[in-house]
């Protein structure tokens, strides 16, 4: 099963469908992949060197002797189209929230490694001068990029604002952010053999979609007679499914950090992004992974799944399902762990554990699992 | 007058006429400057500081203690839009060459602050799966990405390859790098206030065009009868005005590394962009730039700056008219400077000197002055 390419039955809609088709994609990053990992040597004429167990991982993580520094470039990708469909029927501005969405692919995929966040740089490619005309919309984009980074402690250090006619669609942006951090002290890593049978799972919840599975979401409107203004819990709340989408990702570098002071140092984690609950399986080591609770899903899932008619294991192996990050901790932490996110403002759930054992997810409250062949990255 | 809004006079094709309106785009460009430097801050809380002085460089610098760490992330602009009609007008595939035009954005400008690049980053957000599609343009790319990783011996560390349909136009691809470099030892940090009068201006030379004015390039294609495919020089070489443009932009971070290991440490550095020669006065302080030789302007400059009817002010205030790079060194070692760049492949010339005075760049062999109110990047 290649990325993403969802069991599509019946009436279900699957990310295939949606429109991104990584069959086409595939190949270009197996060859960019291979080239880059050649270049990895060159460190060694500076008198570095990579850390290899990077390679494939979130953040690439070289070492320059008393700390690591890892590095990163993250796409928002299209929840910037959701933005401006709301913008046109609401006249809502959606766009602080987009800031710190974009910050978030950044941030949540770096401190994976066991980096602290310290300089973030802004690409925002219009496709035109004219979208920076709307001084409302670009004010929100930085005032929400502002506070992303004071959320995280982190220095925006500048960055790209360039006008991309004939590249950039008129009237849209392509957002993105690079982020650049440490690794400090050395033996924060969370990188290689240091997962082990025995280590506990524990989730971050997720705020809703946070900004994958947003080419399905968009295609889903398509099936709902009021779009985006359809409430995502009739009776319950007039929130609609618009805004409910266009709930920012959470920022987890806070908790990360706060989880060092308390003197825990995870033994791996994962941003759970695109392939949903795929993502636990991303340690190249097979292992076997067993949860035994799940978190509450948002709303705006449960509604995704029930309207593309998706069953658990097409709507995990995709979308976030109330699980934005894990952190893999030894057992005897994991109850600590959950507590200090919490005391952060983020619902943690120690969920399942390690065994040894094949390479697989078992997600035992659903009946679902997820064999060694669900996650390509590599 | 604010940056890249050319005079225009008559039949002249000013940058502005060319499609990119600063004016709309400055005001976010001020306000988000304003909101990062508050964030500058936060890295006490880790220990560490920005240099302020790197605010407004080409790359933004931060003191971890052993060393400086300089972080950036650079657009390659529109120049694919030359490549992609080249493909079409000749079936000749230029994307090898977009790949280290790519490169050289982010590479030029980190190395301005006197850093080693350490790692880049691929950011290539296409208009939909189906870019990729393209083998023959795929592999180009990343062997072009490869290739220039390798002549700068910097890591590719990896990247984002997004399909942005409904953001990035179909069929076209938004290219960008991150780079994440050392300033190391400390003493090679060019910022601040080594530059000074007495200090020599050695410039190195450009390919072409680069991967900047090329919105005013495509501009002037409406004006030719055959358009890309118009001789740049009739009568001595059969090179077209589109291949011509496609020359890949020069990557100077070996010569910068060639400098120091020579023991030449520059003041200053400028990478010459956007903004033309304007950029040598990118330095904050007050000092008078004169400059007594310009190198050879390229066959495509002498072109563009005919038939968009431009006079010299206007040409080198947009294009870098030969010279791509400029080191301030000290007047003692200038010489030794430009002979070291040579030896790397680099043509290069003594071409001026900094003077106490007011604020201005003269452009002696040329009779062109530039004043303080010419460059606005603060």
């Amino acid at each position: 099963m290649k990325p993403t390419a969802g069991v599509s039955q019946g009436n279900a809609l699957s990310y295939k469908q949606s429109g991104v088709n990584y069959d086409l994609i595939d190949p270009l990053k197996v060859a960019a992949q291979r080239a880059a990992a050649e270049t990895g040597a060159h460190l060694a004429t500076r008198g570095f060197e990579e850390v290899a167990a990077s390679r494939g991982e979130s953040a690439y993580v070289v070492d320059v002797g008393p700390f690591y520094i890892a590095s990163i470039v993250e796409c928002l990708g299209s929840k910037a189209l959701v933005a401006d469909e709301m913008r046109r029927l609401t006249g809502k501005c959606f766009y602080a929230g987009i800031a710190q969405d974009t910050i978030a692919m950044a941030i949540n995929d770096l401190i994976t490694v066991g980096a602290t966040p310290l300089v973030v740089q802004a690409y925002w490619a219009a496709g035109g001068s004219d979208w920076f005309a709307d001084a409302e919309r670009s004010q929100a984009l930085v005032e929400g990029w502002k506070r992303a980074c004071d959320t995280c402690g982190v220095a925006w250090g500048g960055g790209e604002t360039p006008a991309l006619a004939g590249i950039v669609e008129s009237g849209r942006i392509d957002l993105a952010a690079s982020c650049t951090g440490l690794v400090n002290p050395k033996e924060r890593l969370s990188l290689g053999d240091k997962l082990a049978p025995g280590d506990a799972i524990v989730l971050l919840a997720s705020s809703g979609i946070h900004a994958n599975g947003l080419s399905l979401a968009r295609k889903l409107v398509e099936r709902l007679p009021q779009g985006y203004l359809t409430p995502v819990q009739p009776g319950v709340s007039s929130l609609t499914y618009g805004e409910a989408l266009l709930a920012p990702t959470v920022l987890y570098s806070p908790v990360t950090e706060a989880l060092f002071k308390a003197g825990i140092i995870p033994h791996y984690c994962a941003n759970i992004t695109g392939h949903g609950w795929r993502k636990l399986l991303r340690h190249p080591a097979a292992h076997t992974y067993r949860i035994h609770s799940v978190p509450e899903v948002p709303p705006v899932l449960k509604f995704i799944q029930q309207h593309a008619q998706q069953n658990a294991r097409e709507a995990y192996s995709t979308l976030n399902m109330g699980a934005g990050f894990a952190l893999f901790v030894a057992a005897e932490v994991a109850e600590r762990t959950a507590e200090i996110a919490r005391a952060h403002g983020v619902p943690a759930l120690v969920a399942g554990r390690i065994e040894a054992g094949p390479k697989k997810l078992i997600i035992e409250p659903l009946g679902v699992e997820f064999g060694d062949d669900s996650l390509q990255l590599r």
